[in-house]
């Protein structure tokens, strides 16, 4: 499975001591999820406590950009030494109820990533970084928009993890039930979740027609 | 603003750098952004490392108990000294287009809190926690299942964090684009996301009508 080319190698804290099942190192499956999403939790220390924060990120090839104008000072010391980050992505698909409280459960997708991440400071590669955050949050846009200036390219922050230590962890079932609770009187199955974007509202400044990337937006 | 009724105390890592004015204390204003939601993503140290998973939660008053059965034995050793965390909710409202490519933003609405967790141990306070988890998903629903058994109870990992150092961040607003850019023929406004919960759907030990706690969902 760890052959470099169809899985991401793994290791001891990307294999999870319950529901093994549930967890795959293959690239397809973790580049699927990473790709269903935009919004990322980034996780670091700072003065030895952790730090989780959202926002956004983007996949290019087996590389993370994370949007990292957070306003965090560790974070954008990730310039010299690189921080060590976690990166978590999740997407959820349903609740899953059953008819006792302990087995109800989530139908989710997430991925999991370790790693060092580095500040980018290439004016070119901060470039490609941030068309790639645009387009990864909606596809095609980057080629609609003003693309950055040298100023705003300088103003970016933008980290990059190398995917490497990285899994995804899925459930995607029923309610799954004691056989005993079966014929108790409550219900059980599942309530879909999903994320909805709705119709696009324009600015006042808008005078162009809705572009078809925003036409086609999920 | 930090007289302990109407807003939590402000720390440094509480205090962002950058778009001050979208951070807020109030408790009024936290409480309801993670009444809004039920996943949080959990960020603790392991082998001197962050490690960021997503669970999910429910709020008591000014209490978080989160469930902690992730695998992850860092979390499971929370029983005895606590585990410094960050816990972390966040909910997308909309992305925020503008006419150049650095000025794309996203409403949202985030809660950041940070501290020691404590592994809930106490055989009534688990219960009443394990009800507030599958209530805070689905209001009325922990009085229409089978609660869950001593067993159950004691196989039921769950972490208790004080809400104190805590914080919300907002954006709700529209697109806010350089004077400059306003002429240029390209499409700036927002696009609203949403989670939505589709149509519950039953499981094939389900003999009783939809529950009136999931006509009403949501």
């Amino acid at each position: 499975m760890s052959d470099g080319t169809t899985a991401y190698s793994r290791t001891t804290r990307t294999t999870p001591t319950r529901y093994k099942d549930r967890a795959t190192w293959e690239r397809e499956t973790i580049h699927a999820i990473l790709d269903s999403a935009y919004i990322c939790h980034l996780g670091f220390i700072a003065d030895d406590a952790p730090v989780v924060l959202p926002t956004i990120y983007a996949r290019v090839g087996s590389r993370l950009y994370i949007h990292g104008s957070t306003g965090s000072r560790p974070l954008r010391g990730a310039a010299d030494a690189g921080l060590k980050v976690c990166v978590t992505v999740t997407q959820v698909d349903a609740l899953v109820l059953t008819k006792s409280a302990f087995n109800h459960s989530v139908n989710f997708r997430s991925v999991v990533a370790h790693g060092v991440a580095h500040q980018v400071t290439d004016p070119a590669e901060l470039a490609v970084a941030l068309d790639a955050l645009v387009d990864h949050t909606i596809p095609g846009r980057s080629g609609e928009v003003r693309p950055a200036n040298a100023k705003e390219l300088a103003a970016t922050a933008v980290v990059r993890l190398e995917l490497d230590e990285v899994s995804a962890k899925t459930r995607d079932d029923g309610a799954d039930d004691d056989e005993a609770d079966l014929d108790l009187p409550y219900w059980a199955g599942v309530v879909p979740v999903s994320t909805v974007h709705g119709t696009p509202v324009p600015a006042d400044s808008t005078t162009v027609p809705l572009p078809a990337h925003l036409r086609d937006f999920r």
